[in-house]
Order: C-alpha cells, then sequence, then structure tokens
C-alpha cells in the first residue's frame, strides 16, 4: 500500500527520502516548550538533532532562550544565520578550536563546556583572540559515565580555577542525568553548590539535558534550563521511552520496496547509510508504519532486509512505505536536505545546513 | 602520544578528521588489480567505498573496466566527471527513476540489475527514454538472502523476459557469493548458464562481488568481472576477514581524546556520528593505532567511550590519536571530504563528490 503523498514523494524526489512533517514539528515545538515554562526552567534547545537555522528559529521564536551545539562548526553555521546566543556543551581544545571559538565569541553570545584543567587552560586563549569574556560551565557526570567531572569536589575546584584564569567567567554547572539517576545528581548539585558558596562564586546557569529526561523536568532543585535536543522530531527511541507517542514522530523515511525474492522477506532501498546501524537498544531498525509487524531485521548498506514472517500484510515491490527511524539524530546527520509537508500537501525542502559539520 | 603528522591534521583541520595515505591507496588499487588480472577476471571497483570520481579514475587507469555504483544518483556524479562505464548493482524502480536512468543511459553505458519482472517492467520506460537499448544482468542470490532470484530457474525465466523486453538486452547474471558460498554459486550459475543456452541467450558479463571474496577470486567457472569496493581503503572488518594487514589500511580517523574524567576511561572527539554504530560483527568500534589496547566500548552521537582497563598505555587529554574504523564505507558516506596524506607529508584535500547521494 502506498498512500497518495508517498506517491507524491516518490514521484518528485525518489526513494529514500525524509519527510517531516511541519504540523507536528511545531506541535512538539509548543508542546515541550510549555513544559519547561510549566517547570519554571528556560529551554535551551539542542539543535543536533535538526542542524537547521530555521528550525532553531522556530524553537526561539516559541520561547526558548538561545541554543545547545556539540560541535563548534555546528555553532558557526547557527551564528552565520543570526543566532546569538549559543552553548556549545563540549570540551573543545587545541588551537585550530581555540582560534575559531574566539572569532565565535567576539560576535556572538557564547558559553562553553569544561570537564578538566587542560580544557580549561586552552580556553584562555579564545578568550584572549575574542578580547571578551568568555563564560565556562563545568560539565558535571551524574551516572552516565561520559563526559564531567565525576565528584562535586572536582566540579568546585575546576570552578575555582575557570573564575581565577584570564579572560573566562564561571557561569554555573551542566548536567545530563541519567533517566534514573536525578536523587543523585540533586546531591552533587548541592554539593557543588555549597562549595562554591564558599568562594564567593554563583552559579548563573544549571543546566540539564535530554529529551527523555523531559519526564523529569523540574525535579531538580536548582536548575536553570533544560537543553532537550530529539523532542522536535521524536523517533521510536522516544516512543519507547515514553515521551512521545507514534504521531509526535514528526520525521520520516520513505522507502521504496525493491525486491520480494522470498515470500517472508523483502528489501526496502533503504539500509545502514540511510538509517544507520544505530538500534538505540531497541529490536529492528525502525518502524514501518504500513506493516508495524514487519522486521527491518537488518542492514547491508543500501538494503533493508524485512523479515515479514510475523506480519500479516506483506508489501509489493514498488510500495512506497513510510519508517519511523530508531534514532533519528544519527539518520538527520547524514542528510543533505529533508522535505516539508503538512498533511498531505508538501510544502518544500528544508537543507540541514549543519550536516557534516563534525569539528 | 601524538605523531608529527597527527599534530599537523589537527593544527590545519582539527579532529575528527578522516585521513587516507595515498601511497597506500595506489597500493590498494595495484595489488587487487593485479589478482583480478592474474585470476583473468575485469576488475570493476564499487565506488561506494570512496564516493570520489578522483579515486575511481585512478583505479581505471590501473586497469579497471568501469565502475559500479549503488545508486543512481552515485552514477549521475561519476558520469558528469566523465566516468563512461557503469554497472549500477540495484533494482531500480519507479518514474523518477527510469526517468534519470533514461537520461544517464543517453549519455555513458550503464548496465542495471534486476531481481523481478515489475522492475523488468519498469526499466523498459527508461530505455525509451534514452532511445537506446539498456543492458540488464539478473540478480541472482546465492545464500545471502539479500536481493536476487532465489532459484536459477527463476534466473533463468526473469532472462527470458527480460531478452523479450522492448529496448531490454539481457547482459548475464550477478551475484555476491558468501564467502563460503562458492560451491553454492557454481551450482546456480551452471544451471542458469545451461537454461538460457537452450534459449539461445548468451551471459556476457558473470559478476562477482564483495572485497571479503577476493580470497575466492577466479573460483568460479565461468565469472567475468569483480566488483570489490573496500579493498582501496580496507578497515578492521578486511583485516578479521583476512584480505587485508594493518598497513594496508589506507583511512584513518584522526581524533582527539577530550575527557579523562576517570582513570580507566576516556572521551573521544569521534562518536557514532563520525565512525557510526556499525560493529561489523567485531568487539569495540575500532582500533586506536597508539593504543591497540585499549577499546573503544561505545558511542554517544559525539563522544567515542574508551575503556582503558586493559590498557597499559594510556593517553593523556589532548591527545591525537589514529583509529582504523569497523566498516570503512559508512564512515565515509558521512564525510564531505578526506585529507590525503603520503607519508607524513599532507598532499591535499578530495572531496567525497557523491556522498549524500541516497536515491
Amino acid at each position: 500500500m502506498t498512500t497518495a503523498l508517498a506517491a507524491k514523494i516518490a514521484r518528485d524526489y525518489g526513494t529514500p527520502a525524509a519527510v517531516i512533517d511541519m504540523d507536528r514539528v511545531e506541535r512538539n515545538i509548543a508542546r515541550i516548550q510549555a513544559a519547561c515554562d510549566a517547570a519554571g526552567v528556560t529551554n535551551r534547545p539542542h539543535i543536533k538533532t535538526h542542524k537547521s537555522p530555521e528550525l532553531a528559529k522556530l524553537q526561539i521564536a516559541a520561547g526558548a532562550r538561545g541554543i545547545t551545539c556539540q560541535k563548534l562548526g555546528e555553532a558557526e553555521v547557527m551564528a552565520d544565520a543570526g543566532i546569538d546566543n549559543i552553548l556549545i556543551s563540549y570540551n573543545l581544545l587545541g588551537d585550530e578550536k581555540m582560534a575559531r571559538l574566539g572569532a565565535l565569541r567576539r560576535r556572538i553570545d557564547v558559553t562553553v563546556a569544561a570537564d578538566n584543567p587542560v580544557v580549561v587552560a586552552d580556553l584562555t586563549k579564545a578568550a584572549t583572540i575574542a578580547g571578551r569574556l568568555l563564560p565556562v560551565v563545568v560539565e558535571c557526570d551524574t551516572g552516565r559515565k561520559r563526559a564531567g567531572v565525576e565528584t562535586s569536589a572536582e566540579a568546585v575546584a575546576l570552578a575555582r580555577q575557570i573564575a581565577a584564569s584570564p579572560g573566562l567567567t564561571f557561569a554555573g554547572f551542566m548536567m545530563y542525568p541519567t533517566e534514573s539517576g536525578w536523587a543523585e545528581a540533586q546531591a552533587f548539585l548541592d554539593d557543588a553548590m555549597a562549595g562554591i558558596r564558599t568562594d564567593g562564586l554563583e552559579a548563573t546557569i544549571v543546566s540539564t539535558g535530554g529529551t527523555p529526561n523531559l519526564k523529569n523536568l523540574g525535579q531538580l532543585r536548582g536548575a536553570t534550563e533544560h537543553r532537550p535536543g530529539t523532542y522536535i522530531y521524536n523517533d521510536r527511541m522516544q516512543v519507547a521511552a515514553g515521551v512521545a507517542t507514534w504521531d509526535d514522530c514528526a520525521l520520516q523515511i520513505y522507502a521504496t520496496v525493491v525486491s520480494r525474492a522470498g515470500p517472508d522477506r523483502g528489501i526496502l532501498d533503504a539500509g545502514s547509510k540511510t538509517l544507520t546501524a544505530d538500534t538505540g537498544g531497541l529490536d529492528g531498525y525502525g518502524l514501518i508504519l504500513e506493516h508495524p509487524e514487519a522486521k527491518i531485521a537488518r542492514f547491508a548498506e543500501e538494503h533493508g532486509f524485512l523479515d515479514l514472517s510475523r506480519s500479516n500484510t506483506r508489501p509489493n515491490i514498488g510500495d512506497v512505505v513510510r519508517i519511523v527511524p530508531n534514532h533519528v539524530c544519527v539518520v538527520v546527520n547524514m542528510l543533505d536536505e529533508v522535505v516539508m509537508v503538512r498533511g498531505d500537501e508538501i510544502v518544500g525542502v528544508l537543507p540541514v545546513a549543519a550536516r557534516g559539520k563534525l569539528r
């Protein structure tokens, strides 16, 4: 079965194609903005999901205060498009990056993260190049074991180093608690806040992250802002995490069934170079809306292997189906553009302007 | 530890960066061309790995006859660059693709694959648009359960349909045997060849695929050409498959250690948006040449999680390390460009011109 819209997409653009429903995008933006407002925290959306200045501006117009970027290159694209308040939630390091960060800081409000003294020492170079104070938040690890200092004592020591560094100002704390780790995060934050107070320092920003953590919004006493990313599109992981429904999934991959060599199997023209090998911890690589019991069981680079053995309805060769990806952020990361629709109407094409900005 | 070249790459381009050693690239091209020559099969390299017309031309200059593409969009980029003999090893389908295929066939020698009657019926439209005969090979499944007819009887029936279709010519058979499935492939091919002979048809092309299958080169009686892709760069999977050594791995990702929050762990500035979640069936997500016992244990989108618990040498924050990826094709698929080096000298930047050509 091919819907009328899917037939139009295939005719005008070919498959595989990434399609976003702007009604859903706008609804997602409004819903999470309202949740942040209700919880009394600033919304500082992470643009890693959409990598589009146009969508970032929709988020800001709806009430977000600034944006979050993971990569300096993403921030440069956003600044070029006129966005002037950016948190780069990442340890930046090295002369090449400090030159670019300094140039960026010269023209916009940019705050960066650090979790170690080597990074802090480098950041002073960027501040010198900028000729302006550079605010720095201390990244704290509250259980994810990614980046972030492991103890509140280290957080306080790093805050002191930042405050004592020429050109830098201590701006606060940044964390990305696990979904079940908010008590741990609270204890960490309370200790760190007590520690900096003895030095006369103040945390203007206490930033938390993650779309799955929307369900914990408002739980952390002292939090000032949240950095949700995936919520603008949502995906199979967010549905599994209980923070979105299928109707909230704004991005779908339209793909054609190109082979049905056996009765229980088929091939989609979308493989790991379109949907990625990222399972997000789920079984199968996406939900096919027309055949929810069909499983995208594995991938070659350009082949999606369908296991139809438990599916009552089976697609025909030539059918164009719609897939909700497991992890939408890594899918968008490979796309030059997404097709915008509203309901059954195609309304335009949106470039993924910060795609490929890996540094 | 940061090598002198790594320091130069980080200074001039920043990290993460993809770096190819052109001496190794040329050696890989020459070595596999010689192997094809010795086995008496034409080399028709698959450009899905490098997606670069410049590298495709090096392969052709070394003796390859034409190239293989998986996507029509890749073939268009290659044709625009002057490459005039392309096999598209994929079921193409739908009016949008037939219009483009017809236009492509009008200007170059292009052969396409088909594994079912629906695709064959569509291909006649492309031939009409081209105003030229379109050669079609029958894709045969010899154990991989991807695309391809499952039996030689189906292969013969499809060959007949192609030969009887206006505008199409039957060109032969295409397969991608599993590494252990060459006896199966031989039986399939022998039956199919006997079948078409009774119809007076001839298979000009009998095409096999896969870099891991280089060890089986020459084993299939009747094979006329091979389509290796990954061999130009190689990767951790090819080393594991026994068809390459670490010194044959021409592409490396240079990444910076940006965090060392615990003694047994660290963070690289290359995550799944650089190296992909594709494990290739291996443990860990790449080999770090400076720290071969360190494990890239998992990814966030822009974080590579290092498990250093079994590593005697441990990187410092700021070290730039070189990573051989597990599966190089999906890494290159995300890159706008690769930096070219020869030994310790940077010699230029090569655009990945067919990147993003997902359709």
